[in-house]
């Protein structure tokens, strides 16, 4: 199954503000089976999110919601966009839901 | 919560049957509220595994298991100890069960 785990680079000192909306209880997002939102303590500025979806589409109608584009509309300017990592997945046990 | 997220290095020509072990349905892990195993697609021989569990503690307890270290005898064989990775880190939204 579509798996991230990604790391959004907060600009200095706005990582716990970052943090703070990504880990906001939201409306439901179809087709998501995982999102948890995570802090290395070895990375100050980082702020890291674990998802699992059904699908790329689910994933990539999710970011057309109105509640999420609202959400990232709020953490943009918290956001150093170079400091931005990803890697994909394929989950194949242990896959909650 | 304590989390890892990290990979297993499998011999070369290794990996699914690494994965095959690693993705068998086990017995209960207490204190664990997620064990994900999963394949990137730019890593043929990665079994990357992430993590939550309610302590440290419970996490270094679930490996003095008798099913844990029969699996782990039956997988090491299979790993490159040298390709293992681990990131630590501190789950704080989304976290399942």
């Amino acid at each position: 199954m579509f798996m991230l785990h990604g790391r959004l680079g907060a600009k200095p000192g706005k990582r716990d503000d970052l943090l703070k909306i990504m880990s906001e209880a939201g409306e439901p997002l179809p087709g998501n089976r995982l999102y948890v939102v995570a802090v290395d303590e070895t990375d100050a500025d980082g702020v890291w999110a674990t998802e699992i979806w059904e699908s790329q589409e689910a994933h990539a109608a999710s970011l057309r919601l109105d509640h999420v584009q609202q959400r990232i509309a709020r953490a943009m300017p918290l956001i150093d966009t170079g400091g931005i990592t990803q890697q994909r997945l394929d989950a194949r046990a242990g896959i909650p839901g």
